[in-house]
């Protein structure tokens, strides 16, 4: 159930109205469903406040992201909420001319451009979804993610999801998730199913 | 990341085909963020296969629901995927012409249209939003649910929200995913954030 009361006001200076547009990073963690599906279930909200959106697939497979896709492509077309780029790194990325070497550089390059739009403010609410795994792989050092994270300009929201989210990455982050998997109906030999998985 | 191979194989007599529409009972349960968000992120793949959708929210406040509301609603009117229809506890449900006496008659009242929609096949995706605390408070029994659910007709999938998710459901359940919360801005002082939290 919502509720609306923190338990303690800050003593930062800060007035409430400051404080609700403090920038959030958030991190959906854990084994469990639901990260990525979460993720883009918050892009809905900031869509409905006008924001624009970055979406930024960090995973070579785009097939299970494409019932998200193909809505906030859809949403983000409509007009009458904010704008949705959808970023794939599994097709090269949009912005990159030439084709890449490896995962690693095509996570390297990802991370480029999102410091990119960040310093630009391009967008106001960005999903880097899987982006853990670039990290956990020490392909993009945490160290240098949170320190960007830290610096950003304006009131630009990051949810970061993913397995392995490392500590530097959650002790800064305002909001942390840990999705434990509970019931998966693969471990009853399960395929996955058409409108569920993807 | 995505894998698509189960464990074992089940000796049910059914062929993959079969077991990929057999009909998903998803909970979302536990302390963290995230339950519904990931349950309507859900519903964008529905969405995305063209499944008329049915929303049943059983909370009394809509705000935090607001821009998933308004996203599906646009999704739903937009031809491109799957209808859907968003059914409000708090609004004193579409269907029902006269006032109700209490929070419980209402809750029993979007059980009774649940169990209706679900003999109909209305829908083909199901968002029983924070529907466990119904359950939870005794109003609507729970054991009752679990053999409506196990009797339902066709390929309906079900998603049911919210904390306290009792046994008999979350055994029955094929997927059930425990949302942990790590960390709240919250704990930090800090109030709702628009666009983050509604």
């Amino acid at each position: 159930m919502p509720k609306g009361v923190p338990e303690s006001v800050p003593d930062d200076g800060l007035t409430t109205r400051q404080r609700r547009t403090l920038p959030i990073t958030a991190v959906h963690t854990g084994p469990g469903k639901g990260k990525s599906t979460a993720a883009f279930g918050m892009a809905l909200r900031a869509w409905n406040q006008g924001w624009p959106i970055g979406v930024f697939q960090f995973v070579k497979s785009a097939k299970w992201k494409v019932g998200e896709e193909n809505a906030l492509r859809v949403l983000g077309a409509s007009g009458e909420g904010g704008t949705v780029a959808w970023h794939k790194m599994g097709e090269g990325w949009s912005w990159v001319q030439r084709g890449m070497e490896s995962s690693e550089e095509a996570a390297k390059e990802g991370w480029e451009q999102v410091k990119r739009d960040l310093a630009a403010e391009t967008y106001r609410f960005y999903v880097l979804d899987e982006f853990t795994y670039p990290m956990h792989w020490g392909w993009v050092d945490v160290d240098e993610v949170v320190s960007v994270l830290k610096d950003r300009p304006g009131s630009q929201h990051v949810v970061i999801t993913g397995r392995y989210a490392k500590e530097p990455l959650t002790d800064f982050a305002d909001l942390v998730t840990e999705m434990t998997k509970v019931k998966h109906p693969m471990d009853a030999g399960r395929k996955g199913q058409r409108g569920i998985e993807w």
